[in-house]
């Protein structure tokens, strides 16, 4: 049977990074040797790299005053590498979720930290509006996609002081007006990659600016100083992640870059939105202004609770994988990331469809 | 034409995990889904995280008062997250080659550190010997492979303080009485495994020791606390290196473990050394009694300094890859870490042999 694979991360790529990713195991690059086995210091390896960065620069428009950087340790890494590199005494935040808490958690480390507004009361369900960024901050931080949740923040906003985000979850799913942020980092594991690598984009003159002593793999300088822009080489990189990456970045441009990639996205997200608005039995949880176009967070309504487990089943035996809620929300989460192709969303909303009709 | 590949990390891994490798990402446990879309809270992939800890206890002998992490960022990383863990006042290194300084160094950062010894006068070609390690250290560390410079320490030492080591470049290819360290740790790209996962081994007394307040990603009770042993899914771990790791590690136990593993690679060692020390053209680079079982060091004699560009242009003819020597050394490297078959130690010799004759 045909699953269709709406996990929120590691999820859904696209097929012919796979097939890249399986022949490059055989043998990379022609050599011989596969991707696995190469050295790090292989020629072959070295563009790959210097591609992997200049296909971000290129589909995002990054400026050339700004450095990309692929490094390990997963975006809760930079929850602490952020501060050491940028925050002198006071950074500020948008808490619209339990990662952006955990990111705030961290900074308090390193000074004062001011939550500028939270959504924590209606447990996360919407994007707070009309707060006030502090201007003596060091930077104001944003999450732009709550996966749990199923909220985004969808336009880049203004910020007084230096903006940082976290894009885990909606990084390459729609043009970003970089030049607004000051640095923006994310797990790869959504819409750019597997597991096992994180990207990260910096203003070159924020780096240093904390005056902090730090340890070497944490000063960002490490991975991107000299005149070998993007390196990300001091010590061994996840190779294969970043292959991966590689081929899910080329994969974005073949289909016309992020201009064409958002028109599917707020297509998948569209038709699966009106379904669950239309069907008597779904709600959505999330205020509808701030909707994520990646993952969608509905429940049963009140008066169908009791068929969830149901609803789960008879979909899990249509092939569909990875649709249960976080246990924060409950109910059902699909994740129609990059790489989840139109055709799984009709599948689901065909799902949603028969289960109402039987009911 | 067959390669032998001589590269010193990321190396040759054995085909059986290369082989699992591909059939994962084309389905992994049979979801019909594959290893890179797979979420990492699938009990599959728990099983698999769970059945890996176990195989680096059972083929290590490792006591059950430690902890058995896989983490992101290398063995880099590493270097400070030990100190910030383990460091209260002082630390002493034993210095063998730059990656050992290098883990001195993020070390100064967090109190004294006291180098016991190094050879770094002799280019560390040799292990140190008849130091005295301070009894007010918190630790002492060591790195017991230094594969620029073919150097190895074969025995476990004893330590009057807690033992460190960094045994990125010769876990698993011996057995090793865990019980001697404090900690051990090292990326998994030489032996068991490919690029992008880090492992520590700890022994559960030594957690929190240093009392220092630190980011929750470098506490190592974030990666093991709690009731479920060695979980390692704080945040979403390098599932696939971790997939080819737990491959690479039932190969191992397959062709008879550590002991099995340490009569091969010392077969494959001494077949190499042996040639270098009777061949007229060549001579190793490293101290006799210290000469790596990992990585095999030698250069031209003097006399015929003038054919390395040749000899290396022969061997490359005759399939053989990563066989150039570290810039700081010179010369010639045969990494011949487990994976790598004593067919392809033969076929180096055999080289070695056939360019003596011509010359």
């Amino acid at each position: 049977m045909k699953k269709h694979n709406f996990n929120a991360g590691p999820c859904v790529l696209p097929k012919v990074a796979i097939d890249a990713a399986i022949e490059a195991i055989r043998d990379f690059d022609n050599t011989g040797i596969g991707i696995l086995e190469i050295s790090h210091r292989t020629p072959g390896w070295e563009r790959i790299m210097k591609e992997t960065a200049d296909l971000w620069r290129e589909l995002l428009n990054i400026p050339d005053n700004y450095e990309v950087m692929f490094l390990g340790g997963g975006a809760s890494t930079q929850f602490f590498t952020v501060p050491f590199n940028l925050m002198g005494k006071k950074a500020a935040f948008l808490q619209t979720g339990v990662w952006a808490k955990k990111a705030a958690k961290e900074a308090k480390l390193f000074g004062e930290v001011e939550i500028v507004a939270s959504s924590e009361d209606k447990n996360y369900s919407y994007i707070p509006k009309g707060y006030t960024i502090p201007t003596d901050a060091d930077y104001f931080h944003i999450t732009t996609n709550n996966t749990i949740y199923g909220t985004e923040i969808h336009e880049d906003i203004d910020s007084p002081v230096t903006l940082v985000a976290d894009m885990s979850s909606d990084i390459m799913s729609r043009p970003v007006d970089v030049k607004k942020y000051g640095l923006i980092y994310g797990g790869a594991q959504k819409n750019v990659g597997p597991a096992g690598v994180t990207f990260v984009i910096v203003r070159k003159d924020l780096i240093g600016t904390s005056g902090r002593e730090m340890p070497t793999m944490v000063n960002y300088n490490t991975h991107c100083g000299g005149e070998e822009r993007d390196k990300s080489m001091f010590n061994t990189p996840p190779v294969f992640s970043i292959f991966v990456m590689h081929e899910t970045l080329k994969w974005v441009k073949s289909i016309g870059g992020l201009e064409a990639m958002y028109k599917l996205n707020k297509e998948k997200a569209e038709l699966l939105y009106n379904e669950i608005d239309r069907n008597k039995m779904f709600v959505g949880t999330a205020a509808k202004e701030d909707r994520s176009l990646m993952n969608v967070c509905f429940v049963m309504k009140e008066e169908y609770k009791d068929k969830e487990a149901e609803f789960y089943k008879f979909a899990t035996e249509r092939g569909m994988v990875g649709i249960k809620g976080h246990r924060s929300v409950g109910g059902f989460r699909a994740s129609i990331y990059n790489a989840c192709p139109l055709e799984s969303v009709k599948a689901l909303v065909e799902t949603m469809k028969e289960f109402e009709s039987m009911n």
